[in-house]
């Protein structure tokens, strides 16, 4: 049986399968944690539209690629990025390997568990933390470390495991893609082996579909067995323009929907904006103090300034996190 | 419907279906183009061995990864490179807007048509005439141009279009591997946006599984227009220790199998069959005179020694291409 007759038979399949189950009363609605209003509406509209088959705007499902940015966007990134507080706790974890960190900046102040002093020194104080912390080990030792710490890590305000302050709302969006044949790619400024030990069991998002900044890395033999190791050495940070570099460089698509919250997403909006054809671009707007937080042009952390005035002159959907989203993080069972 | 539930009908049909077109005589048998022998059996030993449900080898379908090198192992690379060959037409084509090239080295003598001259200066001078030839123009443009090229370029000695000197063997090897939910991967030396335009129509292979060497590219806004504009300056040279490392940054998974044919595969196997579990590395060797060309220890394009001395020694698959292969190239109509 050929590849193409099996998917002629799946095709055939889930078309009756899906005429069958709008017959009965309990269709599942889809995006149950959006309200319906307008945000809403713009997804299920455009879906509808680039899935049609027949339709002018139908678009293969090979192209019907879907890119994410992760902090802010996916998860929570206040008061600071999940991956500074993983830098801080190694930092802890490792002193006693490195005894000149107690009078050394900005080691000193994370072990004292001064943050703000810490990253006083701005980013280059947090690439020296980043590098002391995330290289000097091959690859498979990183993504060991990274599981056990997201496997118990907890917020420091709410208390949640990391994991569990995933946006619910978002996670119905990616299975809402996925369903429709998208392919959904995380393309995040957060160290790509920092995410892929984890995306795929919390996101659904596999690890070749993990786009993110990288250090190098170096093949080497030891004791005649091969090992890649971390260097201590920036590779590629992607964001801003970074973004649409590395989609292209990962994928040769342009995407046919871009998904951010702030600024450093605003190229990879207007690289996918700038295709041929129905494009859809999103922020997520951060306006709910109540449940999450409320912050735009003037946050330190996931800055939306000027993204937010081109998304409102070109039409770009914005969701209000407070008005669109009936609730923020999954139920937690404990 | 889920995408799990639509899944598990596939699954179901495909095994159904499989188990009926077993029952008929008309089952095509699988790698036509293979002679039965070692290399065939080692093959499709492998796969049933992963492939089979319950087996304790058994592999999930997301793991199911296979890594192919291009050159000399999916298409002919004698007596150079395929992308060596459009260069030189490249310095051709661009020669009036670079008067200056006539006396200029290592233009000059391409321009002469003397090849052997312009290459006398090694790998300095090849990515001079790559850089050249490959930047100051958006990704899209240089799409267009080797769309162009390669639509009618031909082989300077057998005349065939480079697209049909792939290897009928290997087509059917990557089609067959997909059949049972192997996902195929380019992973070449040569430039990614080289091969991209063309490996999904000749392969089957998709853009985004398309990994190779690449040159800085920058983000720009071309009269508010956004574009990707290819710099002269390499990003990463995919080859020897950087296959490895480049399938680490691209897939965050070690491969399944991996298939190459010279020194410069050498790591990215080591690689693979260093991974738990059963992996499957091979080495296409050239030693058909006859109908392709009898090359390895003393090449300059494309040396097979470490590589085939530790195959030997490891009881890796050698596939000779004069004795394993029924044929070398499809059979072209025209």
């Amino acid at each position: 049986m050929t590849r193409d007759s099996i998917q002629t038979i799946f095709r055939t399949l889930a078309v009756t399968g899906l005429a069958l189950a709008t017959v009965g009363a309990t269709v599942a609605e889809p995006l149950p944690s959006w309200h319906e209003g307008p945000a809403k509406v713009a997804i299920t509209t455009f879906v509808a539209r680039v899935t049609q088959e027949g339709s002018p705007d139908f678009v293969p499902p090979m192209e019907r690629v879907a890119v994410f940015d992760n902090d802010g966007t996916l998860w929570a990134e206040q008061p600071l990025y999940v991956q500074a507080f993983f830098i801080f706790d190694r930092v802890q974890a490792l002193a006693p390997q490195h005894p000149q960190w107690r009078t050394e900046e900005p080691f000193a102040s994370v072990l004292r568990g001064d943050t703000q002093a810490a990253l006083a020194g701005g980013e280059p104080a947090l690439l020296e933390l980043a590098m002391a912390t995330h290289a000097g080990m091959t690859t498979d030792e990183f993504a060991t470390v990274v599981s056990a710490w997201i496997a118990t890590a907890r917020h420091p305000q709410t208390g949640r495991l990391y994991t569990e302050m995933v946006y619910q709302p978002m996670l119905e969006l990616l299975a809402y893609l996925r369903a429709h044949d998208f392919t959904t790619f995380i393309v995040s400024g957060g160290g790509v082996e920092f995410m892929r030990p984890w995306a795929e069991r919390v996101y659904g998002i596999p690890p070749e579909q993990v786009i993110g900044s990288t250090i190098k890395t170096k093949f080497e033999l030891r004791d005649g067995k091969p090992a890649l190791v971390r260097l201590p050495e920036l590779d590629f940070v992607d964001d801003k323009e970074g973004k649409p570099v590395a989609i292209n460089r990962h994928l040769g698509r342009r995407p046919l929907a871009a998904f951010g919250n702030s600024d450093g997403d605003l190229q990879m909006l207007q690289w996918t904006a700038a295709g041929n054809g129905p494009r859809f671009c999103l922020y997520v707007h951060h306006d709910d103090a109540a449940r999450e937080w409320a912050y735009d042009r003037d946050s330190r952390v996931g800055r939306l300034a000027q993204g937010l005035d081109e998304a409102q002159a070109r039409g770009w959907t914005i969701v209000s996190m407070e008005r669109d989203w009936r609730t923020i993080y999954p139920s937690v069972q404990r």
